[in-house]
């Protein structure tokens, strides 16, 4: 049987008194976090909650969060942790979803919900955890996590547990409307552990730091090899360059992992050299490869192993990791187009990309990406029909568009409800976007299809550009007509401020469709 | 889904070109290793064999062996492998219990067993596979192997496969009489192939030895982690240490499973040092723990890392390691205990040492061995009864008893079957048979209970000399009398010429103490 609670503890047993969690001053070692654990799957238990109900969590990175992964697990619960940059709408539809019987929250989160606390109550929600050092006020009706702990038995309640039980919904923002609730269960979060283990050499690791928000899977697939090994875990609240250079020389911290945005603004961050990061291995990264030049000044400046993972919620996430030997392999060999691949399949992960009729791809052709093993999800909560889609035939069907090198080597080329179909020709926006961006003036691109009448979709390129920088929109379609065939040229350039942005600061193309879809006045892309 | 054939298909999709199999003269790559076994998984189809059934294989070791291996798994058929030590009993028993359609024989095996080959058909094997070359004469109503492929499709039948269904049958001498067989399927297969990349460190190996016998788990405990590294198998038809030693330095063996035996004869082999052996990256022992002096000899005569084993068929096997560190951690600050333990649980399996009451023992005290993962057993073939009784709770009991050190490190003091009670004190047999092995004159030693009307049982110890040396039944007791507390004293000793063994060439104490049994007319041990 596969058993999530293994990863604690198995080090329980073995280094009982050694560090697990740093988080500001306070130090827990192994079985002080089990006695947490057990305390607080107890807590839970007391107020009433049974096997299989949800605990939302909705908080900034702290060893709580940590604990209320473990103890909801330990109770046989489902954690629901949400996205803090979620707006009113996508909170009220996930919590309709999913009904949690809990809601856990910390101060900062608090201070910014006080006005909807009512409307959540209306929502389902029975009981708010409030999550904070004891001293601090806990609002009224609030119940005090730390209270919680002292009342609660300190033994691990040790519940049957059966590996199919779900440990969390995650809710991922699709590309469709409303986010659906990905189902984990105990064989898919554990198998991932096995997978990060295997992947990313989880072995000498001493110290990870959460900087990425570890509401998401970018981080947490790292979450429970860490402790499997015995290692400890730093957090930082959010990501903040010097919050998080200055938790590298504080803690020693040996591994962490960074969407690429996040590596930028460290390497831009001024004043990156006053920091002591001698004690950094690796840097983990994901949700997307990094322009080669500033993977290079990243390795430059961090001195430590980069490793690449490509994944996604419905994959518990890992599926392809470019390797520190593939990084190393492709600087030394002068062969820097694998570093903008997204490596190859993981063991115990299989691949594939077929066309639309679900045949295999020749190596340089595009097609969908499908993914098989022990970690793919369940389903989606409350979704049997857009579950018995997306994992038709046993693969789950990513929507990711990609194609294979000779070597095995995996290219996410765009999602395929990115592709735009213009004149009958598929046009992969990512393509374009990446020209853009070697534009001086453009900080930031999408390109997405608008209705059109002679085109069906005509392309359409939304920009922010450089503060003090200026380009024209003729100027930036000429700059593209110099580095792209005539039919994936921009017919139309927009500028604007701001793009919208998940929780991991991915631009979010589906809201910009959206906004144009409702603009145009159609029901066309 | 957990499906152990994805180690093969994985590293065919990543390097189809690179050798996977070296055997005498020939070179198998990964793409025709493929083709044959997806050839001999339709061949197997073609008479007519269908989902689940058995086929049994009786060989040396090969590269069809491990073609069997794949192709009963690509077929949805369990193979049994059988003990090439076994006798007409145990062969009878074990294929009426299994009876399996096909039963798959190389020329050695044949020539011992023509005499009974009818006898089998009379035990419902239907087909004969005859393991030879092409041009070598098979045995008239025999189907030859080669030929079989030749004539079946190359493509992968590609079956559905659920992670619960068998891929094998291990036949496992209980204490009681007949071998029971072990259902493993693919789940647990699958799951010990992760647990010893991780466990072993399975990384840079490139050429695996297969020198002990492949029937066994403890040779198989590597086997489809070689596989799924895009590693080499090298073989040797049977442990010969000449040939061993031969094929290290032919094939360039990076690693190999032995039992200590085997170390302590490759050891002893005149000449061991005209052999190149500079491949060697780590020895993989099992079985048994070693003497520390041997493995102090044998670290320095093979330069290279040693890890130690311990597990089970019922595990599919491994369940602790004494990892490379560990020896020379041990070696290192002088504590060459650790080196006497099993070493410590290996990630992905918990185990237990529980009293008769099943509640956990402290340090230092003995108890039961039991064992829970993903990698247990789905319990024996055909009996149910034993199946409960050895699963009961959810956990493995493995009737071995041990020890935890302070640092988790578990030592096996005996089996539970082995564990003499005389005048209500508890004696573990190894005990015994550690200080008879320190007499100068004491090749092998067993030590078992006897019916005794005074104390129930008394401790009888049954000796082979080494050759040219003698010794007494008073000098031996007397011996023991100097190290032993005195109620563990035997109160006589028998000399033979030869100890039963089994497969791996452990000493059968089961044997033995009905030997005894019938020689004293009880029904008592």
């Amino acid at each position: 049987m596969l058993d999530l609670r293994h990863t604690l503890r198995r080090p329980v047993r073995m280094t009982p008194k050694e560090p697990v969690a740093r988080c500001g001053d306070l130090t827990l070692s192994y079985e002080q976090l089990y006695e947490r654990v057990s305390r607080l799957a107890n807590g839970l238990l007391s107020l009433g909650l049974e096997k299989g109900d949800r605990v939302a969590v909705l908080a900034l990175n702290c060893h709580r969060f940590l604990e209320l992964y473990y103890g909801t697990m330990f109770a046989g619960l489902a954690i629901v942790p949400l996205n803090v940059r979620w707006g009113a709408q996508e909170f009220a539809f996930a919590l309709s979803d999913c009904r949690p019987k809990v809601f856990a929250l910390d101060a900062t989160v608090y201070e910014h919900l006080k006005p909807y606390i009512e409307q959540l109550k209306f929502l389902g929600v029975e009981r708010f955890l409030f999550l904070g050092e004891e001293q601090e006020g806990v609002p009224e009706g609030m119940i005090a996590y730390e209270k919680l702990l002292q009342s609660a038995s300190p033994e691990d309640p040790d519940i049957d547990v059966h590996e199919e039980d779900l440990v969390g919904l995650f809710y991922t923002s699709g590309t469709t409307g409303n986010p659906k609730g990905v189902m984990l269960t105990h064989k898919n979060l554990m198998m991932n552990a096995y997978h990060a283990q295997i992947a990313f050499e989880f072995r000498d690791e001493r110290t990870y730091l959460h900087a990425a928000p570890m509401f998401h899977l970018a981080d947490g697939a790292a979450t429970f090899t860490v402790t499997w090994n015995g290692g400890i875990h730093a957090f930082v609240p959010r990501f903040d360059p010097e919050a998080v250079l200055k938790a590298i020389e504080r803690y020693r911290v040996t591994s962490v992992t960074l969407i690429p945005t996040m590596i930028n603004w460290l390497l831009n961050h001024p004043g990156v050299e006053r920091f002591d990061l001698s004690s950094l291995q690796k840097i983990m990264y994901g949700a997307s490869p990094m322009p080669v030049d500033r993977l290079k000044e990243a390795m430059k400046v961090f001195r430590c192993k980069f490793q690449q993972g490509y994944g996604m919620t419905e994959a518990a996430p890992l599926v392809t990791v470019l390797t520190a030997e593939d990084h190393e392999r492709a600087l030394a060999e002068g062969r820097e187009g694998i570093l903008s691949s997204a490596g190859r399949p993981i063991a115990g992960v299989e691949v594939r990309v077929v066309d639309d009729e679900g045949r295999d791809v020749g190596v340089g052709e595009t097609g969908e990406v499908l993914v098989r093993g022990p970690n793919i999800m369940k389903g989606y909560w409350n979704r049997p029909e857009e579950t018995q889609e997306a994992l038709r035939g046993g693969w789950y069907h990513t929507k990711d568009m990609a194609r294979w090198d000779e070597e095995g080597y995996l290219y996410i080329v765009d999602r395929k409800d990115d592709m735009i179909i213009t004149g009958g020709e598929n046009v992969y926006s990512t393509e374009v976007e990446e020209v853009l961006y070697r534009h001086p003036a453009v900080l930031e691109a999408a390109v997405i299809g608008v209705p059109d009448p002679d085109w069906i979709q005509a392309i359409k390129a939304v920009v922010v550009l450089k503060e003090g920088q200026s380009a024209t929109e003729r100027e930036l379609i000429e700059h593209c007509r110099q580095h792209l065939s005539p039919y994936k040229v921009p017919k139309s350039v927009d500028f604007v401020k701001e793009l919208p942005k998940g929780g991991t600061g991915k631009i979010l193309k589906s809201v910009l469709r959206e906004e144009y879809r409702r603009r145009y006045g159609s029901q066309e892309s």
